[in-house]
């Protein structure tokens, strides 16, 4: 069966190697023949992106999709959405998570892939259900991790909750590069048999498994994989989509694109890659075999020993390292992606600094040891829900059932600040309250692009063509 | 069943990616956990890094062959061999090619892995039966390329051929990252089938698609996987070990190698990396679709545009590339790979910058379509034989039939410059008559080691671990 392909490259790939820095100027000159290729969709918002454009950029996110989708007429538009914390970082009330999906379906996305950090899909309800209202393919979405508690059982439970809500397709989020072909085998053709929806593979090559894994998914018929064009491929990144599309063909999965129109896209790229030099991070462009170790994501583990250094506690990294799956397994073993990977990677230091454990625990633990994120994988044990929040009682409803109604609140007060020329502008008011106003009114300036390295003509290979 | 790793650290990674300058004193300090690590085989000697010892870095290569072996006492030491060439660019009489296996197996070798350019079984056959005589391990190589006469059954027949002359094992030699999944599936399973002996597949990265060729090759029954320690893996290097340690847990393929253990490895070669990162090629670390739509390795095509450039013709480039394969196949389709590259190479950049086909060719073609390369993989047609040597009649004989055994005369010039200190510099000095002496003489000097690229201490990731 023909494998589709999703391509990452305006939207995951940039963000895993490049910081999410890549301008919109950057991506139109090209977006016509990406949208030529014949992919069956190019990521190209959510996540980060809309962050980044406000923070970084002095760019309109709201801007970017309607330029992108007006040269889009082949390929569907999508975007990675947090669920109820959008393309935030908190839990937003039903009503601002039903206008900004609907906006963002009015301005061109079709497809909404929606995950939530722990797969509790109370998270994820209104979004789902407002994205389907409005005719959009939702791709509900599997937070991928490893844990005793996380069985591909599970995992297929899940996918048919999804399922329940009208979801058109699934997606195997593996943010951290952790899922082995083994079982990337097991799980997409459970899922296969046992949902009947299509199945999408997302991986992070992080551990150097991805393309093994993809491999793996072929074989137990997964329908679209997900990659990026090679120039920005591989790290953290996707596995690079011309190998993909060079090792399936001829098999049975064959994507059907075309290699020298893949070559003149990537082509493009890699300059764009040279261009934006300042901003990679060179680690993550490698592999990073702690991932294969300790299950912790590559930017955890570079986070950690920048927190260790400013406490001066380098030495204490072995220790902190042991304390991770302790802490881990205590919160109910989220997945490890922001924010559950803060929050267990800040607990985590506490208890080794403090010399004692949960002597110190963060606010963002508490909360969400009382379910303020959504309901832990497994439950959390009584004594340890004691320890951390005394007395009280974790909720036992849905988080947002929490929250007042606070889109009109924010619109006066938007308005009332002069912020308001259309009525998305209203929505990146409310998603990014303290950074927004400055870009609305016009005073944020782009940060200026980091000088491209300048790696000295390379030696060429040291092979003479002989000549007479 | 169990897969096993051949790790080509010591060899071929740093071939691929560093120029070959990886120093003794950068493999010895770790050489005895490599060999506790449970591989198959350790690479470590043969290919470029003679050459490299004594043209760059005034190192004797038998004495680093005897340093490492001395403490390898669990993982056989391998070596690739050209054939006839051995360790050279031109073809050594049989007694020389006696010594050098001779010697090679004295000072330590415990596998040779040996191929020749064409697959011309006659340029392999004195090495083989030398060393099988000896006792050593031969793996019988297949170069491996695409074209419309290499198909699975010639690859089986000439396997059987090398099988015949009591090779041990089949390596499968994919030097430029051609053999996709779909194909390695069908000749490793007919090789196991039609020849039996255990099968090993060596590929490079350089197209991207090695990662996925491996999962597929262990689907058809591989015994033996080539895999390089992640620091110097991918680009044009071989898959990462850890990557493919970890993907294979867990299937019957396992290799039952420990991630830990390789972790700590790995991060010494970290390091290694660094302190050589001024010679690494940042275009050898890069995916080159260029080997997916024209089949030509990527060194070959950097040389390509260093050679046009200095002739002013950049922008024949085009013409070159579609020249390249019409020679190819005039010339009866040999793989691309040092020789053969540059001699199709350099006679399509004169085809097309001299504006007539032909009408000047190198002595170096002329040799080859004169049989002294050996046999073209399919026969050259008449018409392009006369217009390339004309009335003379190309060889049918083995090419090392018409060499004058050499090593009495060498041994005496040598001993005569006063080189000789033991019976392997005779060897050092016929492989490299214009180089060996200045070395042998103790006159050489160390190429200095290109400084470390100051890669400023990179960004960490944006992601703060709250604190209270
Ligand atoms: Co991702
Ligand atoms: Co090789």
């Amino acid at each position: 069966m023909k494998v589709k392909i999703t391509e990452t490259i305006l939207r995951d790939a940039h963000q895993s190697l490049l910081a999410t820095r890549m301008r919109t100027r950057s991506m139109l000159p090209i977006i016509e023949e990406l949208d030529e290729v014949g992919y069956y969709s190019l990521e190209m918002w959510g996540g980060a992106t809309f962050d980044s454009c406000i923070r970084y950029l002095n760019e309109d996110p709201w801007e970017r999709l309607r330029e992108l989708k007006n040269h889009m007429d082949n390929t569907y538009a999508q975007m990675l959405l947090r669920g109820q914390n959008l393309v935030g970082y908190r839990h937003y009330s039903d009503d601002v998570v039903e206008k900004f999906v609907t906006k963002a379906y009015e301005n061109g996305i079709d497809i909404f892939r929606i995950f939530d950090a722990v797969n509790d899909i109370r998270n994820m309800e209104t979004s789902i259900t407002v994205a389907k209202g409005l005719g959009a393919h939702v791709q509900g979405t599997i937070s991928y991790t490893t844990s005793p508690v996380h069985t591909v059982e599970k995992y297929v439970d899940f996918a048919n909750e999804l399922a329940a809500m009208d979801c058109d397709s699934i997606c195997i989020k593996d943010m951290a590069g952790l899922l082995t072909p083994h079982e990337a085998k097991e799980l997409v053709s459970s899922l296969k048999k046992e949902v009947g929806l299509p199945v999408d593979l997302h991986c992070h090559c992080t551990s150097g498994m991805a393309p093994m894994t993809y491999m793996a998914a072929c074989d137990a018929g997964v329908d679209i994989l997900d990659t990026a064009l090679s120039p920005f491929a591989w790290g953290t990144s996707q596995p690079p989509t011309e190998s993909v599309v060079a090792a399936l063909q001829g098999t049975p999965y064959d994507t059907g694109l075309d290699l020298g129109q893949l070559a003149e896209v990537s082509r493009y790229f890699k300059d764009i890659k040279s261009k934006y030099s300042g901003v990679i991070n060179p680690i993550s462009e490698q592999i990073d075999t702690n991932v294969l170790l300790y299950q912790i994501p590559g930017g955890m583990l570079s986070n950690l020993v920048s927190q260790l250094k400013e406490q001066n506690a380098l030495d204490r990294y072995d220790d902190v390292l042991e304390e991770m799956p302790k802490v881990r397994a205590e919160l109910g073993y989220p997945p490890l992606v922001t924010p559950t990977s803060q929050i267990v990677g800040s607990q985590a230091v506490l208890n080794v600094l403090m010399g004692e454990r949960y002597k110190v625990i963060p606010k963002e633990v508490k909360d969400y040891v009382r379910g303020l994120y959504g309901r832990s994988p497994s439950p959390i044990s009584d004594d340890i829900i004691t320890m951390i929040i005394g007395e009280e009682d974790p909720i036992d409803v849905r988080p947002a059932d929490l929250l007042e109604p606070e889109y009109d609140k924010r619109k006066k007060e938007a308005e009332e600040m002069g912020l308001v020329k259309k009525e998305e502008d209203i929505l990146t008011y409310i998603l990014y309250p303290s950074i927004a106003p400055k870009f609305l009114l016009g005073e944020a300036k782009e940060e200026k692009l980091a000088p491209a390295k300048q790696t000295a003509s390379p030696p060429l290979p040291q092979v003479s063509i002989p000549t007479r």
